[in-house]
């Protein structure tokens, strides 16, 4: 059976200050009506028949049971990236349904085009039930980001395997610097790593037990707590997570493993990973501006602007900045420079001023 | 007996969003622990021992008294500029005391050097005292503002009246265009008219009759009145205020009077008539910007930030801007743009959003 897999563990700092420590980007609205968790479980319940388990820090478990209500949560002791995280999940899912294909999602980007996305999401699942493999999809690039890593395709498998539009993944590559990530988008053989793939749950957790002995040795611990109950794996989750080693599922499992495939995902896609993210996202209104909430700019272009219901933010005689309101700071900033919000949240935390994280 | 009169009715939309129409300028304390208004009162309280009367809009006579408590309160039924303002304290300081003389001061403005202000006001009042004048004090400009009107300053006076540096005022100048104040700050005759003045109440009231015989008459009932009590001087100053004309003291009397003359005022004053004012008021701090509340700034010069108690305002990688947080509502604009936060209100009125104003 089919199994949504959401990853909710992620921090936020770049979209400060509407993300929190308290506050993942992930639960944010960023000017809808539904949050990006809220927006991954509606999508992902379509895609897989409702069997949708969010994954996230014990510390977010009640936020997450909050912002969406019924689903699934397996709730992590402390982090211990995503390898840690998708292994956890393959146990649980394994032990349920010794069939399970796992679908592994994130829980805060964004998609312009549900339906494009779930005919992918379709294809994905098909191809990790038909065949030995891990399907991942690759995002078409829309511009040559170097906030991704990419994957490298190598041949159609299209007529091999039966799925439209699959291909061989030849490699991953780090996060390219400009030049690069500039060929890569020319040469058309590179798509985004988004982080979405698709596996058969025994299948994930033989690799894992191939490439990370010590993982697999933690998971191994709680799959045999949770064969006496549900409290006997949480409680072995809480012994083994600390000495877990920290390392992304595509660092430690994808990169190595044998069978691993893509579909080209091309249904807008951003994992909004700044500000300035949002011009893509939202679009700009009349003025050439980037409006969250309410927001008057007097001659002025390119800004996004962001403010809580309830609140104003004016900006006059000021272009392509960002100013952006969200609870009690107020963060201003180029939106050249978007991703230097990580200097704000480092010089707070120097100053002693945490409590605004 | 020498009264100070403190005229509190500005709505000071330049320093918005920190002035509102429910907060006036008076009532910021701008970073201080002193609203600009009791800081008024307090000063004037030691010049004029303790006869101090703030004259302002009815709809803010209940801050006042809370925000300055013990004073006494003159209320305007609606605004008529200070022309009528001045008539309606004199009328009242002249039924209690025939002898009386005014001070009329700003509620809003800035003092730096507080003795050297007490020393000129004390100068002031005896001028008033002894002689059949009216005594302004002109600002020492520090720059060519073009936000002021200026005095004209002629021949000194100090050894024919014994009052040290005292000079007669050749002329009242409206605002001047740059190049012209330019001309007045290099030519050393020309001060900033800052509305402070001293002058026997019976005479302000002889002038009022004889250059606005139509505030007189209004007055003269309030003053009828008056005799028989304040809750009937209330009731007729009800009746006759919306007849009056709005019109400056200083356009309808002071222009046109005889005997006008000066003191030199040199006591770092400023009017705070935008927020690029606090540059000069508050100073830079040891990264080059000014802040009032919590802010900080990285990779930045020559802002000015603003944020109430228990918020927070981050710029990065940006100069001379103002950015403002108040309540409910912030403000970017360049530091050169300052006076343009009139177009913001404007806008707000335009879209509906006069709730944030």
């Amino acid at each position: 059976m089919r199994h949504a897999c959401i990853l909710a563990g992620g921090s936020g700092t770049r979209l400060w200050p509407a993300s929190r420590r308290r506050r993942p980007k992930q639960f944010l609205t960023l000017g809808t009506g539904e949050s990006l968790l809220a927006a991954a479980v509606r999508r992902a319940r379509g895609a897989a028949a409702g069997q949708v388990a969010v994954v996230t820090a014990a510390d977010q478990a009640a936020m997450v049971a909050a912002e969406t209500p019924g689903v699934a949560i397996l709730a992590e002791p402390v982090g211990r990236n995503t390898a840690a995280a998708l292994g956890l999940a393959a146990v649980h899912l394994a032990h349920r349904d010794p069939d399970a294909v796992l679908g592994a999602l994130p829980a805060d980007a964004h998609v312009a085009d549900e339906a494009a996305w779930a005919r992918t999401v379709e294809r994905a699942f098909a191809a990790a039930e038909r065949h030995d493999v891990i399907c991942t999809i690759g995002i078409v690039p829309s511009r040559p980001d170097t906030g991704f890593g990419y994957l490298e395709v190598g041949e159609s498998l299209e007529a091999a395997l039966g799925i439209p539009e699959l291909r061989r993944v030849v490699r991953f590559v780090e996060k390219p610097d400009a030049a690069t990530a500039a060929a890569y988008v020319a040469g058309g053989r590179h798509l985004w790593n988004g982080g979405m793939f698709f596996v058969r749950a025994r299948r994930l957790l033989d690799d894992i037990r191939r490439f990370l002995p010590e993982t697999a040795a933690g998971l191994d611990a709680i799959a045999a707590a949770l064969v006496r109950g549900p409290d006997e794996a949480a409680a072995a989750a809480a012994r083994v997570y600390p000495t877990l080693p920290g390392i992304s599922i595509d660092h430690g499992v994808m990169e190595k493993a044998s069978g691993v495939v893509t579909l080209p995902g091309d249904f807008g896609w951003d994992d909004i990973g700044s500000w300035a993210a949002l011009v893509d996202v939202r679009g700009r209104d009349a003025t050439g501006n980037t409006v969250l909430g309410a927001a008057v700019v007097v001659d002025g272009r390119g800004n996004v602007v962001a403010a809580d219901d309830g609140h104003l933010v004016a900006v006059i005689g000021c272009s392509d900045l960002i100013v952006a309101q969200a609870g009690d700071a107020v963060l201003v900033i180029p939106r050249a420079r978007a991703q230097d919000v990580r200097q704000v949240v480092d010089a707070l935390a120097a100053r002693g001023l945490d409590r605004f994280l």
